[in-house]
């Protein structure tokens, strides 16, 4: 129709090709929504299986996704650096994720949720792209969401300490904490409330990693080929001494197989240190070893 | 912490100010989803009421949303040329309607499809923003979306016809209408079927129009004061001898006036023209004169 | 080659339709490039004619501008808001226009500094496009700019006559400036050195509006169809009554006859007021009317 | 002023951290321009030293370009990945570049081209930025560059030989060379007229690379800390252990002293490969490495 010339006025969003692309939604005003939903303080762990759950199943769909990683009302989704999903479409990409993530949220409230329905508002997550052009900054982004995950658990778990054992006020209980540093915390809790914070549950000290596990099968039969640690190791030397990084071209045949392993393997939640290289070193295939 | 460098790497996303902003929403893959829930081809009531209901959640939550149209699987919303919703933000504000309108179709489909349960895959929409400068502009989107909707409609009427009624194959179905016209179509209809393509529902020739309604209310009270139709006749003849186009700034207690009127006014859904200007001439509130 | 991978990595850069597209160059670093040259201060007038020239000739090279205002060491270039030069791409456009525009600025440099050879570091601008959605708002930014001259060239103007004349430091000029009004420095220029303000050259208070003229001709004849008065005033009764705002679609030949206009139109220098109605009133054309 | 406003509407520009930013120019129209200024066929030394010289003058201005390549009409200018220059501003880099390159070009003109006075239309560069997020891809685009030179220029030398030498009319010429590979090129120009392509000079077969030469002096004393061929191998160490990719903070004092060392070290132009790994692995302080 002589209408569809408004169609030239949306404009290209392909990401730079060949870096990171990092999702991250964040609940929108949750702060209401989890008092409006008598989420427990300072973690509600049916709120935080929902948001896993929900994850969870966001990546099981989206073969590309290599880790996410989730804390109180946010979740982040790493797509391998050679995705090509949606032509790396900045829009689609960020809504796709958001509004199936939403969706399963949604979905899945009732079975979390048993005995409180939801009431509106809503529910609902925003959400953005950025793109990491190196593996360190990939892990320095994972890392800055883990550390943050730590310094606000610990604040928290010593507020609601205060507040709901020490019989402050919210006021107070804040005041009392204006200042203070990690080992202070730390003090208030051992000394006043007999709670070592290392005895935390690694769930509310963590946060949550998720992936698909290869572990377990043999890892030049399950894993992606280029990502087994042997594989890994290869093409770490292989990079060393290649004068390009032309993309190497996978066969159509070799995509699919791919695909399928992915499908196939068991996407699992950890709540374990991603900071230290130590989760890296197991699990080449994740991210690879640039 | 350390890691916090990494929040450098976020783009700046400000949608271009003094453009009206379209937010278009398409169900992800609704092909393989409507089957999956037996929606009634080629118009499934019930998938359409849905729809509208859940954007009409989406209109009463963002009062900065001047006007919305729907069809098939498809919303477009289109917001203010003056909105600063999240500082027009592209991601917050693509990612935030999406989200919401994603969790309302959820929560409300079991209201609207009470036998049936929803199955996954479930349901999600992409969703995209794009900047008008012009009234003209946003008004062609707005008659381009309309006019697909009864391209597509006397088609897939027909189309069903010869399935449902005159027993053809899907692809003969496809064969026969191949290289036809409308006028060509309208006859088929008639001729075979003694369908009168004019009367058929509103609903679905014409798609679903989502707006605030001022129209019984006394305008002066109740409507945007700037968007009264005896003040946006006063606001044109201003802006013609006007030097400048510099945005009326609005008292913060007129912005909370207008916002609570917003509030109040119903938000309806109607089956009607939007291309010819009788619907623009009757509601000048709803996108302004310029 | 196998290395032709790398151009996946350009990323596309249209400007929104249906805007006006303003450039602005700004000199790099030209405070001490003008001191390295010895200009006269606060306005040499072979500096500000060599800017001119160097504008005017960008001008006659590219149609599609409708206007030019250099003030400084600076110039603005608006495109009509219907151009297609370079698809409109920003990159193109803006390194063209700076290019152009420091190739001329250098080339000329001798013919205005007969006297005064160039030494590096060498004359630059910085270049930046935007655009601007409605004729209010690129009116607007030209008075922005003419406003700053007047403000600037008042401010050095009296800063120039303290210690030119007055036998000031330029400390102490600054501290004698220092919060005073508009009134206040032409009081200071009145009373102290007998200047009367008003009577400087329009040149340095107005700066320089550069455009093609059709004003002595047959409008009708040598003005762009559209852009004649009377062929405003049907435009601007036409889009008011129209359901669309389809581009108008021009043939080819009224393309290469408009352009030839334009080639053959002269350019003008003036230094005259556009922040008032007056200017454009008088040269419907230049802008159009919405 | 009131009309300030209107600042808004230039859209911020940030080029990803952590990325090589890449800016090419290229000769507006250079097929035109060198013809009429008749420069020789198919390599016109006077012209390839102008463009060396201009580029020159640009990398001794920038020290963040860590390297330059030139061929034809065109160069490109490759900035370190850590470069703040300009907050990394897309339209400030990229304009900034282009108009310095284009000053120098025409300021040098006269004595590259003493005998042949510039006419106008004059000469005038496009530009743009490309970020690439490897090493790899960076080397990738310089063999794609310089790929693409000896592409040409074998072409180009057969193409000249079969008119100028052989007689044939440009028609007959291209005829001749259509389908031809590159080993039937050399066979074309030895057999038909005693040319050896390997001996022709390097300039034209190569094109010209641009840098800062460190292999003289002590490297420890005069390449930038991390760049000297014994730091670069530490740095390669540290980085593989390293679990985080924070950009070190270098201190003011460092950033001075590693200017100084830039702006005193000697600016060369070479015609050698760069697509092999020799150059590239004999001055580890041009990209780094990784
Ligand atoms: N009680 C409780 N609250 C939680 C839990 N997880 C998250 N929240 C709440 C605490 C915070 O107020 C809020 C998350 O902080 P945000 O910075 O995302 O703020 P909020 O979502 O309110 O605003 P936003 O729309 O993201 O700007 O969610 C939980 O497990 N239990
Ligand atoms: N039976 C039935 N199907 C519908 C109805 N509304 C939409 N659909 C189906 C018909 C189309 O196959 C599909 C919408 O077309 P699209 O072009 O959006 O394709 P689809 O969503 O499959 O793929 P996409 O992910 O958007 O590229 O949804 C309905 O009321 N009844
Ligand atoms: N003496 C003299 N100086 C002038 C004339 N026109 C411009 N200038 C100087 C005065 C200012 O220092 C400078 C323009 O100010 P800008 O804000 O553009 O600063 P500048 O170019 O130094 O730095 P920039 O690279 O643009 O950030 O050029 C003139 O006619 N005479
Ligand atoms: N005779 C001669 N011509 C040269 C030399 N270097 C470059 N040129 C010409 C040959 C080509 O026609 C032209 C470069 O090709 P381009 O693809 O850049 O085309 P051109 O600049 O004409 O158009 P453009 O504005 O870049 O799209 O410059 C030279 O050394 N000698
Ligand atoms: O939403 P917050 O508080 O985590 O902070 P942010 O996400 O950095 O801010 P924004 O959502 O406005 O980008
Ligand atoms: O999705 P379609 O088929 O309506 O077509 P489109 O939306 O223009 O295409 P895309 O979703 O790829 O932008
Ligand atoms: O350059 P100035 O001082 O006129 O200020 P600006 O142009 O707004 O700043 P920038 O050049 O950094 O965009
Ligand atoms: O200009 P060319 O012919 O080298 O080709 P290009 O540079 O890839 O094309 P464009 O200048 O239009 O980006
Ligand atoms: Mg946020
Ligand atoms: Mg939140
Ligand atoms: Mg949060
Ligand atoms: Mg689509
Ligand atoms: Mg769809
Ligand atoms: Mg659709
Ligand atoms: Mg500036
Ligand atoms: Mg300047
Ligand atoms: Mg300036
Ligand atoms: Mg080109
Ligand atoms: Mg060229
Ligand atoms: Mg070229």
């Amino acid at each position: 129709s002589k209408f569809e010339y408004v169609r030239a006025f949306e404009r290209p969003d392909p990401l730079l090709p060949n870096t990171f692309i990092v999702i991250r939604l964040d609940g929108r005003s949750f702060h209401s929504f989890s008092a409006r939903h008598a989420f427990t303080k300072p973690n509600d762990i049916r709120a935080l299986h929902l948001m896993n759950a929900a994850a969870a199943a966001v990546v099981r769909d989206l073969p590309d996704i290599a880790i996410a990683y989730g804390v109180s009302d946010e979740f982040s989704f790493v797509l391998r650096r050679e995705t090509t999903l949606f032509e790396r479409r900045e829009a689609k990409l960020v809504t796709t994720v958001c509004s199936s993530f939403t969706s399963w949220y949604v979905f899945l409230w009732p079975q979390f949720f048993p005995e409180t329905p939801l009431v509106p508002p809503l529910p609902s997550f925003d959400g953005r792209a950025v793109c990491y052009p190196a593996l360190g900054n990939v892990r320095d982004y994972l890392s800055w969401r883990q550390a943050d995950c730590h310094i606000n658990n610990l604040y928290n778990t010593t507020f609601w300490a205060l507040v709901q054992q020490g019989g402050m006020t919210t006021q107070e209980a804040e005041e009392e904490l204006k200042g203070t540093f990690a080992k202070d915390k730390n003090e208030i809790l051992f000394s006043r409330f007999k709670i070592n914070y290392n005895n935390e549950p690694e769930f509310f000290k963590k946060g949550s990693v998720i992936f698909r596990d290869y572990t377990d099968v043999l890892p030049s039969a399950a894993a992606p080929d280029s990502s087994s640690p042997a594989a890994a190791a290869a093409t770490a030397e292989a990079q060393e001494t290649a004068t390009t990084a032309v993309p190497r071209e996978k066969s159509k045949t070799q995509i699919e197989k791919e695909k399928k392993r992915a499908k196939k393997a068991q996407v699992v939640v950890e709540h374990v240190d991603i900071i230290q290289d130590a989760f890296w070193e197991k699990r080449p295939w994740i991210l690879g070893d640039r």
